[in-house]
C-alpha cells in the first residue's frame, strides 16, 4: 500500500511517500515557506534524483498540488496515477484525552480536533489545514490522523496531574499529554526487537532528543511518564525551549520586565534553552564546538541539556521500578556522542557502562554499553514517518474489511 | 551557651532558647496574630510548665518584649537577666548569592539583606523585622543570621541554571537557590552518624516533607541540588503549593482566567498541592483519612505526592552516581508510615528494602529498612533550631576569640 505521510507546520509541509509493505520510503521532501515569497518545494527520490522548484504556493491546498504534481511527474515522480495514493497519513499533534490511538478521519474526527484547538494552537490548525488541502485534491483517498500525543494516553493518573485545582483539569483539560509520540513507540519497540526480547517484558527509557526533545518511561510497552507535558514547553532543556522551571519564575519575570503573556510565551518557547543559556546557538553542534573552544556558556548549556536527561534516567528507573534499557535517538541521540557520554557517565549504580569505542563507532544503530553492562544502552534512528505509514495502512485494511 | 532562636514570620515569631553545650531546649513558644485582634503567645518550658497570654502585640519589637517577659518571668521563665542571653540567632529564609554560610548579622550584612528582599518578599522583610527588634530589645547581644539556603550553595551551575537567557540570571540572579537548608543539612549529619560513617563517604537523599517540602541529594556532605528553586513553589507538591508545573500552564491559566500575576501567584502558593488536586485539605493526615474512606480525589493528591517523592529519588541517584541512604524528616516524613511504603515501594532496583514493621513502629528515629537493604531508608526528626543555635555559638565564640 502506497501512502502518503504528512507533517504540515504554519508555513511548511514535510512529506514522505511510502511503500508500507516493504517499508521503503519512494520520495520525499519539504514545501517551505508557505503563503511568503520564495516559497519552495525540495524534493529527494529514493534513487537520488533531487529537484527543488520554487512556486508560488500561497496555502496548504497548493502545497498538496505541487506534492502531487512532483509524485506523478514524468521525468521526478514514483507513481502513474493519483489513484496509486492509497492513503495519507497525517502526524497530528495534539489529541487531548479524545485520541488514545490513530483514526480513520472523519467529520466527527474534525470537529474534535477544532474542539482540541486551544490544546495546542501552535500546531493542530496546521494539521486540520493539510486535511481540508488534501480533502480538495484527493477527494477519494482516505485519510488517517496519528497523534504525538496518542502513546502517552494510558500514563496513570499520578504521572499526569498537576499540583494545581483539580476543577482546573475539569475544566480546561489541564495535565500532561506528551509529544514525539510515534518516535517513542518506534524506538521502544525497535530496541526490544534488538534486545531479541518481548516489549512486554522490558522497562525502557526512551530519550528524543532533537530540537524539541522529550524522554518516555516505556514499561512493559506502555509510556507511563514523559519529560513534555500539557505542551511541549516541559522538561529537558531544547533547541529554544526552557524544559522545568521554577512557576515563580515566569512571574518574577514578567512583573520585572513588563512583558505580556504572548512575549512570556515567545521568551521560554524561543529565546531559551540551549540558545538563551549560550547566547550563541540552539544546535547542540555549534554549543559543541564552542564548548571545545573553551567557551563558558556553551558548557554551562551542554551541562545543564545532560545533567537533566540524566536525571530523567533516574527519576523513571524510579517510576518502573528497574531498568532493561536506554535509547537514544533524534538529530542530538543519534549523533553527539559527547551527550551520550555526558548523560551515561558515572551511572554504573543503574547498570549502566558505556564502551567508548561503541558509542564512537559510526554505526547508525548501535548498542554502547558493555556487554557486561546490566542496562543495555543503545542508538536508534527514529522513523516517525514509518510508524505513521503502518498506522495508516492497518487502519485503511481494517476500514476496507469492513462490510459496507 | 544560651542562644535564643528566633524563625520571625509575617504576623509570627517562633522562638526556642537553647543551651547549646548540652543542645538541650529551656523552653520555647511562639507569638501568633502579631498586629491583629487576639494576638498570643504560647510557651512551653522543658519542665511541661505552659502559658498563654493575650495582648496587644502590634509590632515585632513588642513581640520580643513579650518573649523576653516571658524568659525573666519569676514563675514560667528560666533565666534571671537579659545578659544570660548570650547570643540570637536567626533563621533567615533568603542568602541568595552573598551568604554561603552563617553570619554575624551587622549594618553591612542588614543591607545585603535588604537588597534581596525581591528575591524573597515573602519572608526577609519579616526576618529583617526580626533583627530589628532585637537591636531594640537586647541592643548588645550578638545577633547571628542562619540562611534556608546555604547548605545549598555549593550547588553545581548544572544544577543552578535554569534554561532561560543567561542574562535574567546575571541581571536578576534567576536561578535555583533551594530552601530548608538547616533541616536538610542537621538530618544528612544526623543520618551518618546514626550509619556510623563519615558523612564525606556517602551519597544520602533528604526528604523533608512538612507543610513545604523539598528534597536535596547530599553527595558527600555537599547538597548538589534540591527541589526548591528561585522559591519555594518548585518541586514536589506541597500542602498548597503546586511544586513542578509546566511553565506554560500558568500563562493558559492566567489567560483563560484573565488573572494578574499576583493572583496566579496566590492560585499556585495557597490554592494547589494537596488542596489543590483533593479539594479536602492541605493537611496529608485529613488526605490519608479521606483516602481510607474511599476518596478518588484524596487518592490522586496522595499518589502525585509520593510519586513525586520517588521520581526525585531516582534523579538525585542518577546525579549523585549512587545513593546510600534516603532520610525522611518534616511533619508528614517522620509521622507518615503510609507515605513512606508509597515512596519506598517497588525500589529494590535502587537497593531499597522496606521494613513493614520497623516502617509502622513508634520509635521517632529509626531504619526502616532490612538489614539486607543496600540503602538504608531512615526516619530523623529534624530540629533546625538546634543547627541554628549551634551555627549562632560557633560565630559568637570566634568574634570573641577575635583580637578587639
Amino acid at each position: 500500500m502506497n501512502i502518503l505521510v504528512l507533517n504540515c507546520g504554519s508555513s511548511s509541509v514535510k512529506y514522505q511517500f511510502i511503500e508500507s509493505d516493504s517499508q521503503k520510503t519512494l520520495t520525499k521532501g519539504s514545501v517551505d515557506r508557505i503563503g511568503m515569497s520564495g516559497a519552495t518545494l525540495t524534493n529527494k527520490r529514493h534513487d537520488g534524483d533531487e529537484i527543488r522548484i520554487v512556486g508560488e504556493i500561497v496555502d496548504h491546498t497548493v502545497a498538496i498540488e505541487y506534492i502531487l504534481a512532483v509524485l506523478l511527474s514524468r521525468n521526478h515522480g514514483v507513481i502513474n496515477d493519483k489513484s496509486d495514493i492509497h492513503a495519507i497519513g497525517h502526524r497530528v499533534v495534539h489529541g487531548g484525552e479524545t485520541f488514545s490511538g490513530s483514526v480513520l478521519i472523519t467529520d466527527e474526527v474534525i470537529r474534535i480536533l477544532r474542539e482540541n484547538i486551544e490544546l495546542a494552537p501552535l500546531h493542530n490548525p496546521h494539521n486540520l489545514r493539510g486535511i481540508s488541502a488534501c480533502e480538495v485534491n484527493l477527494p477519494n483517498t482516505p485519510q488517517v490522523g496519528v497523534f504525538d500525543t496518542s502513546f502517552h494516553s494510558r500514563m496513570p493518573k499520578r504521572a499526569y496531574l498537576y499540583g494545581i485545582p483539580y476543577s482546573l483539569y475539569s475544566q480546561y483539560k489541564i495535565r500532561r499529554y506528551g509529544f514525539h509520540g510515534s518516535s517513542h513507540r518506534f524506538v521502544s519497540h525497535r530496541a526490544a526487537t534488538l534486545l531479541g526480547r518481548d516489549i512486554n517484558t522490558l522497562k525502557i527509557i526512551t530519550c528524543h532528543l532533537g530540537n524539541g526533545c522529550s524522554m518516555a518511561a516505556v514499561d512493559h510497552g506502555v509510556s507511563i511518564d514523559t519529560t513534555m507535558g500539557f505542551t511541549p514547553l516541559e522538561g529537558l532543556l531544547m533547541g529554544t525551549r526552557s524544559g522545568d522551571l521554577d512557576p515563580s519564575v515566569i512571574l518574577f519575570i514578567m512583573g520585572k520586565e513588563g512583558i505580556s503573556l504572548g512575549e512570556a510565551g515567545t521568551l521560554l518557547n524561543k529565546h531559551s534553552g540551549l540558545q538563551g543559556i549560550s547566547g550563541i546557538s540552539s544546535d547542540m553542534r555549534e554549543i559543541e564546538t564552542e564548548m571545545q573552544n573553551g567557551d563558558k556558556k556553551a558548557t554551562y548549556a551542554f551541562d545543564v541539556f545532560a545533567y537533566r536527561v540524566k536525571k530523567y534516567i533516574g527519576a523513571y528507573a524510579a517510576a518502573m521500578g528497574g531498568l532493561d534499557a536506554v535509547v537514544f535517538t533524534g538529530g542530538i541521540g543519534e549523533n553527539s556522542t559527547l551527550i551520550r557520554k555526558a548523560c551515561c557517565e558515572n551511572m554504573e549504580f543503574f547498570g549502566i557502562i558505556l564502551d567508548r569505542e561503541r558509542n564512537e563507532s559510526n554505526a547508525k544503530e548501535k548498542v554502547i554499553t558493555t556487554d557486561g553492562s546490566t542496562t543495555k544502552v543503545i542508538v536508534i534512528p527514529t522513523n516517525e514517518e514509518l510508524v505513521i505509514a503502518l498506522d495508516t495502512k492497518q487502519i485503511v485494511k481494517e476500514l476496507k474489511a469492513q462490510p459496507a
